[in-house]
C-alpha cells in the first residue's frame, strides 16, 4: 500500500505547520487506547485482542462451513460494512455463500432471500450490540422462526451471535438459548469494530485469511507510528483532508476502479462520514465506481463546482488478468491494444484520469494497493481509521459517537407506536 | 405517482418569480423537439416513435428469449443505466438472465461473466454510438470471440446492434456481418435514450411491458404540460432544485428504501450530474440507499454541514409483503410491530426520517409511487429528464453536451499510444 501526495496543491508548510496539533492528539489517543470505557479500543487491537476468542472464532467458521451452504449475516451499519468489504474484495474458492440481511426494511428483499434459501441449509449470524435495532431484529425474528421451523431441536446449534459481553436483549437470548457467542467490546464503536468478532467471524467464514488481515493492520500501525508529520502518510492524509476543506473542497469523492471494492468504500463512507458530519461541520464522502461513473459524473467533476477532491484507490495486480487480441479488420479501432491486458489500460485510464481532474482543478490523492489481498486490505482498514480520528479531531469533532442518529429513530418509534415514545 | 413539496421552505411567491423564464424554457424546448439534428428528440418520442423498428424490437426480445440463457448487454453510461434501472426495479418471471458488461475495465470483473456463461446459451446486444468507446468495444471483442469460437457459423444470429444509423464502426460491421440491428436516434443523448432501442431491446427481453412504459411516459408528458408553474410538478421541481441551489445547497441526495430502486438512481444521477456539470456550476447529486444508509450518512445529514437538500423516492406497495409475527417471549422488545407490515414500517421509517431531516436544516422533495410498475416508472422517467433539462437552461448551461468528459479520455489514449494522440 502506498500513497501518493502528488496530485494535491499543498505544500510541506502547510502540513508542517499541524505538526503539533497532530502530535498533541497522536498522544491523547495513545493514552486512550487502554480505556475500556473509551471508544479507542480499535487503536489497541492489533496489539491485544482476546487470543481465546480469536480461536474460537476460527473453530466457529470451520463448523459454519460444515453445517450451512448459506450463511445469513444479519446486522446493519458497522455490523456488517466491515465484513462485507472485505467479503466482496477477496474471493476465495469457498462454498459458505454468505448474504447480508437486516440492513432494510424491504420486503421484497428479505423475500428474495427467503426464497433463496429455501432448499438450502443455512445458518445465521446476528451481529448487533443492544439485539433491538429495528432492521436486524425485524430480519431476526423471520430467519429465526425459518430456522426453528426448518430444524427444530437442531436450530440453535446454528445461531451465532455477536453483541456486547453483558447487557441487551442479543445476550440475554444467548444465554438462555444457549447461543454460541462472541463479544462486541465496549471500547470499540460499530464503524471502527471489523477486526473484531463483528467484522472477523464472517470474513472468516468466507476463507479470507484472517491472521493476515490482522498481520497487515499491524503493520500499519507500526508504519503509521513515525511521529514526524511528513514521513507519516496517515496524519500526512488527515492533515490535507483538513487543508482542503479550509479551502472549501467540502465533498470527497473516494473512487475506486475495481467493481468489487465498491463496499470497501462504502465501509469508508460510513467511517469518514459518520464520525465527521457533525456540529454542521465535516467533508461529504461520496462514492464512485471509475471508469463506469466517468461516463456518468466524469463531466461534473471536470466542468462543476469546484468544491471538491478526489481519493482514488487503485489495485496494481488483478486476479485475474484477460489480455486484448489483435483482430485482423481492426473493425473497432482497437488493435492498438493488442497484447496490452487490462489491468494495464486500467491504469492509464486511472492516470490519464487523474492528470485531466487536477488540471480541472479538482486535488487527488492517490492510495494504491499491490494486490487486493489480506495483508494490503488490513493496511487499508488501519490506516482509514486511524486517520479518521485524528482528521475529524482537527475539526474538533468527536470521531467516535453519532448523536445525529436518534432522531429519526425517535420520530420513527413515535409513528409506530413503540411504548415509551 | 405524486410529489410533495411540503417539506421544502421554499414560498409559492419564490417559485412564481420564476414563471416567465419557465415558459420561454417550454418553448424552446418544444420548438426543437422535431429538429432532427438537435438533442431535445427524447421529448417527442412519447408522441413520435418509429412504429416498424419498436415492432422489430418486440420479436426480437422474443427470438433472444428462445434462443439464450443469458443476454450480455454491452454498454456504458447512458447506454446500460437506463435498462439496468428498469430491470432491475421490476422483477419478471422470465427465465432470459441479463448481464451488463463493458461497462468497466476490470479484468477480475469479465473473468467472472466468462466462467459464468462458460456452459450457458448466451447472445449479445452492444449498445455503442461510435462503436468505439473504449470499455464496450473491449468487452465486444472478447464476447464476440468467445460467441464465434462457440457457435461458429450461428454466431452471427446472435449479436444484436444498437448504433447510430449511417455512421461509426458498429453499423460498417452490422452491415458487413449482417447483424440484426436497431438504430440510436441522432437528436437524442445517450442519458435521454432510455425509451428508444438503446433502453427498450434488453428491457422486453427481461420481460417488461414496454408498452406500458410507454405509456406512462406519455402520461407524464400529457401531465407535464400544464404551463402555470404552481401545477405543474415537472416545472416545481426544476424551479425549486435551482432556488435551493441558490441559497447554497450544492448537494442534492437521491435517496430510495427499497434496495432494488439503487440503479433507477444511478440513471438519474448521470441524468443530473452529466446535464448541470458544467461552467463551473451545478447541483452535485449523490445516492443514498435507506434506511441502510441512515446507519453511515444519517448521521452527516442530520448534522453536518447545511449544504444539502434531498430528493425521495418512495413506493406505497411492495411487490411481496411481509408481516411481523407475535413471539411469545418478546426478547427483542419488537412485539409492539406484531401485525404490522414490513412495507408499513418502512413507510414510518421514511416519515420519521424527512421530519427529522427537515427539523436539522434539510430540505426534502418526497416522490410517491404507488407501485414499482411500469406505467409509474414511465412517468418517473420523463419526469426526470423533461425536469432536468429545465433545471439546467434556468442554470444557463446545456443540458445536452458533455464537453468535459473528453479531457481524461483525450490523456487516456494519448498514455496508450492511440494513433492520432
Amino acid at each position: 500500500m502506498k500513497l501518493n501526495f502528488d496530485y494535491v496543491k499543498v505544500t510541506d508548510d502547510e502540513i508542517l505547520s499541524y505538526q503539533d496539533k497532530v502530535s498533541k492528539i497522536v498522544e491523547n489517543l495513545d493514552n486512550r487506547k487502554k480505556d475500556i470505557n473509551d471508544f479507542v479500543g480499535w487503536l489497541d487491537i492489533v496489539n491485544n485482542y482476546d487470543k481465546i476468542e480469536y480461536d474460537r472464532i476460527k473453530k466457529t467458521a470451520i463448523k459454519i462451513n460444515n453445517q450451512a451452504e448459506v450463511l445469513l449475516v444479519i446486522g446493519i451499519g458497522g455490523s456488517y460494512l466491515g465484513a462485507k468489504a472485505i467479503t466482496d474484495a477477496i474471493k476465495t474458492k469457498n462454498k459458505l455463500e454468505i448474504i447480508y440481511v437486516g440492513n432494510n426494511i424491504s420486503s421484497d428483499y428479505i423475500s428474495d432471500v427467503i426464497d433463496y434459501i429455501k432448499d438450502k441449509d443455512f445458518a445465521i449470524n446476528v451481529i448487533s450490540k443492544s439485539g433491538t435495532t429495528t432492521e436486524p431484529a425485524i430480519a431476526f425474528r423471520i430467519f429465526k422462526d425459518i430456522l426453528y421451523k426448518k430444524y427444530k431441536d437442531e436450530a440453535s446449534n446454528r445461531i451465532y451471535v455477536t453483541t456486547d459481553i453483558k447487557k441487551g436483549a442479543l445476550r440475554k437470548l444467548a444465554t438462555k438459548e444457549g447461543y454460541e457467542s462472541f463479544v462486541i467490546p465496549n471500547n470499540i464503536g460499530g464503524r471502527y469494530s471489523v477486526l473484531t468478532a463483528v467484522g472477523l467471524l464472517p470474513i472468516m467464514c468466507a476463507g479470507v485469511n484472517i491472521d493476515k488481515l490482522l498481520e497487515g493492520a499491524k503493520l500499519a500501525y507500526l508504519e503509521y507510528s513515525n511521529k514526524n508529520i511528513l514521513e507519516n502518510d496517515c496524519y500526512k492524509y488527515a492533515v490535507i483532508r483538513n487543508i482542503l476543506y479550509e479551502k472549501g473542497k467540502v465533498i470527497e469523492v473516494l473512487a475506486n476502479y475495481e467493481p468489487k471494492l465498491h463496499y470497501l468504500l462504502e465501509w469508508t463512507k460510513q467511517l469518514l462520514g459518520e464520525s465527521q458530519g457533525k456540529d454542521n461541520k465535516g467533508i461529504f464522502p461520496s462514492i464512485l465506481d471509475f471508469t463506469t461513473d466517468l461516463h456518468s459524473m466524469g463531466q461534473y467533476i471536470q466542468e462543476g463546482l469546484r468544491n471538491m477532491f478526489e481519493t482514488v484507490i487503485f489495485v496494481n495486480n488483478s486476479q485475474n488478468n484477460i489480455f486484448v487480441k489483435e483482430e485482423e479488420n481492426d473493425d473497432d479501432n482497437l488493435n492498438y491494444l493488442a497484447g496490452m491486458s487490462l489491468n494495464y489500460i486500467n491504469k492509464k485510464a486511472m492516470e490519464g484520469t487523474i492528470k485531466a481532474h487536477v488540471e480541472g482543478g479538482v486535488d487527488n490523492i492517490l492510495i494504491t494497493l499491490d494486490k487486493l489481498n489480506e495483508i494490503e486490505l488490513g493496511k487499508l482498514i488501519f490506516f482509514f481509521e486511524y486517520a479518521c480520528a485524528i482528521s475529524c479531531m482537527l475539526l474538533d469533532v468527536d470521531p467516535f459517537n453519532q448523536p445525529g442518529v436518534e432522531a429519526y429513530k425517535k420520530n420513527m418509534f413515535e409513528l409506530l407506536g413503540k411504548p415509551g415514545y
